[in-house]
């Protein structure tokens, strides 16, 4: 049994398995199997998409420990937005950099009080087609007026923590993963694959 | 300038008014008003509906602080139902009781992996029809296997907290109120408020 990690983002990857360090199972990313995916994130939750990531990939893998995710920023002045479309937020031709101009063209005439945020990251790990575990982490912060910072990935340039005074992308990698929604939803599902390996 | 909670539940009005001892202003929920509401939550997200509220009220008290408060359980396994369907889980004549029986047979095959779950508070103030502060406040938990305690309301009796080895029901309100999503909630609201009265 291996663990698959339905992602090919290789950024997640690597933080996964820096997360995941200690617990004795080969780990792959679908960047490694034989098969490709074109996985559409269609659910109206970051937990449904997560699930459906984890069981299409499972009905190839059966004998696999396949571990779904979807993550995104919800701001909570945007009726959450932009939740589950974080990641084409700007349109088809999206990336975070346009991502992030849209949101703060959004958020052009809103002071401080109406940028509360939140990173949600959802996790659905999946044996044989058959949902075994799932949870969620959640980091909370502030959207900033200006991108600041070049670590990390999507809107961490304008996700300020105010603890630290500085955005996620300002962040050392290595703080990042010990608080990030990544970091806490995978710190839990490092405890249940502790046990599952124990009594698989 | 009062500031009205739109809120008719009485006991959320207690909890809210514990959390907000201290701030210097006429506090008054529904119940208080010359005119009733009857605010249908239609919205998409707690968000939405706490939103809605605080408007709808909003346009007959322009004059007044209007905050909208919306709140429900969220089961990662269950694609985050009831979500905001948690007051009416079991239909048009739901009852705490009959919620909490549905959700639980809902969970009766699933161990405690597929038991996570969190309450989730959005709180909204409007001033004379204007959006100006929003947030959320968080309480992650297990479903339990049977409700247990007397005290809260809602999905309390089956939200257990494992650093209490207790339900939200089992502790004593003064605790409850320390952690709850709605306490989370509020206390940001309470820092806005402090603020906002100063500048105001």
């Amino acid at each position: 049994m291996r663990l698959i990690i339905a992602t090919e983002n290789r950024g997640k990857m690597r933080e996964i398995k820096k997360i995941l360090r200690g617990i004795k199972i080969k780990t792959v990313s679908l960047a490694d199997l034989d098969r490709t995916f074109s996985i559409k994130e269609t659910g109206r939750t970051f937990g449904a998409n997560a699930y459906k990531k984890a069981k299409v990939v499972s009905r190839y893998y059966p004998d696999d420990l396949v571990v779904g995710e979807d993550s995104g920023l919800e701001v909570f002045s945007l009726d959450n937005r932009p939740g589950v479309f974080s990641r084409r937020y700007s349109g088809e031709q999206a990336t975070d950099e346009k991502n992030n101009r849209k949101l703060l063209e959004e958020l052009e005439h809103c002071n401080k009080r109406l940028r509360g945020a939140q990173y949600t990251c959802a996790i659905a790990a999946v044996k044989n087609g058959k949902l075994l575990f799932a949870c969620e982490g959640n980091l909370s912060g502030i959207i900033g007026s200006t991108p600041k910072g070049r670590g990390g990935f999507g809107y961490d340039p304008v996700f300020y923590l105010a603890r630290y005074k500085k955005t996620v992308a300002q962040l050392p990698l290595r703080e990042k993963n010990k608080i990030s929604h990544r970091a806490r939803g995978f710190k839990k599902f490092k405890k249940f694959l502790a046990r599952y390996l124990k009594t698989a």
